[in-house]
């Protein structure tokens, strides 16, 4: 039911309207990339708040609050689609996004990466990584169970200090390293044969925890939305039209709430190429 | 002349009114724990901006208006000094709190530090450790330079990966001491005598900072800044009645914008015991 309406929305929409993108701040620039990868003819907005960055840390009412004021200012844009680019707020806040976008349908980071999960696994052992907000809120293991009670193991572990050291640009440094055999070694133990990058900043430590986890399939989160986004698109008839995918032909709109320190220089690091005159805006 | 007019506002209020103090975040109850040390008399006011926190990534816009946020609501509970308990806020908003404060004077954390170390160093070269915004503001370098150009040589480093990494407790692990000694290397090759922890957080990590730097004398800006407001209260009559010292009898209320993950647990750490059901408010 609730599909039908979606599609009826979207059948009165038109298809070269933005996918609007959202997160507390730089990282769901991580979930952009693999977007522009993966539908490279659509156009894009993306909105970082960045003056209240990060999220992670936060309670569950601030980031419901947050949240709502990103997705009203997207709403404004006139997207065809939401993408909520932070797996915290995808966590914690996704009831209240959809109740205020009505029939503007949206995709947050968790049940993209729990179905992928879900697909990779053998041994039906499964890791999650995230912030202490995501891997408080148990969204993931509570999505899993739900789609099978009894074939799957969950193992969770919050990892704090991955966000800072992939900001810092401090991802081949030994003290990185250390941190992160602490964090994943119960992980190692438990023996997961499938690990959710539970955060957009995690897919820039890919290599490093590759090294400590050698034979885990890694989920990225934002590659797992890209790809529910091209079905539900595809199905709705709403996909944008074909043209040359070169990069320069691309059309992204860059809102911020702060243009903080280290800003270009660290979104170049997420995105591949470099963001230009992002829209200061207040919230 | 703008001393006198301090002098007469404050000899119109209350010696029993409270001490303003305010920070980002947590940090600012290492400051808040030397002032209840060495003005044990006082009634304070805290308030933490625990949902906007950190700001020592953020620009220099933001940080002042979140100053002028905080500012207004100390000014509204009729505080009879304010201190900024955060370096940043300090570096970069100090003159925006002052003139909105008016004839309430303002202790920020530079000016004491800095007269601190000048008192302290015998070879004359000051190392600052700060986050990246105390950094890059280079005020106080240049506060140093203005009280004597030609005496002091001053060495800077940002160290924002210390706020995470005492955040999350890990003061002892290998990968702080790793990362510690990165940051501080160039700081004992320049031969300082005398560092100024620059950031609230930092004096956590004395223990660690004095084994990479066993020679070099700490300044502890809280504890400064502490030192300057027994002055400045006592030469205006405005320090607060002598009574019992114990910790029992002291009144301090508590104000945050968010109560964050592990809110008490990291509190406990900054100030030496708990604190007990802080107010939200939303600013």
């Amino acid at each position: 039911m609730t599909y039908f309406c979606i599609f009826n929305i979207l059948e009165l929409m038109d298809k070269s309207s933005p996918i609007g993108v959202f997160d507390s701040g730089i990282g769901g620039l991580s979930v952009l990339k693999q977007f522009i990868r993966l539908l490279p003819s659509e156009q894009y907005i993306y909105l970082g708040d960045t003056a209240r960055v990060p999220y992670g840390n936060k309670s569950n009412e601030t980031v419901n609050r947050y949240a709502k004021d990103c997705t009203e200012f997207l709403l404004k844009k006139d997207v065809k689609l939401i993408i909520v680019a932070c797996n915290t707020v995808s966590a914690v806040a996704l009831e209240t996004i959809k109740s205020i976008a009505g029939n503007i349908p949206v995709i947050g980071m968790i049940a993209p990466a729990v179905n992928g999960a879900l697909r990779t696994t053998v041994n039906g052992k499964i890791g999650v990584i995230g912030t202490r907000a995501t891997i408080n809120s148990n969204t993931y293991e509570k999505s899993i169970k739900t789609v099978n009670q009894s074939d799957f193991e969950v193992f969770s572990q919050e990892c704090p200090l991955f966000v800072p050291f992939v900001e810092e640009g401090l991802i081949n440094h030994p003290a990185t390293k250390l941190i992160a055999e602490d964090y994943l070694k119960k992980l190692k133990d438990y023996g997961i044969d499938t690990l959710i990058l539970g955060c957009t900043h995690y897919p820039l430590l890919n290599k490093l925890i590759m090294e400590i986890l050698p034979n885990v399939n890694l989920i990225d989160t934002g590659e797992h939305a890209a790809i529910n986004a091209i079905r539900l698109l595809a199905e709705n008839n709403m996909l944008g039209e074909e043209k040359n995918n070169m990069l320069s032909n691309h059309k992204i709109d860059f809102y911020v709430t702060d243009v903080p320190t280290l800003f270009f220089e660290i979104a170049k690091k997420f995105l591949g190429f470099s963001v230009e005159s992002p829209t200061l805006i207040k919230m």
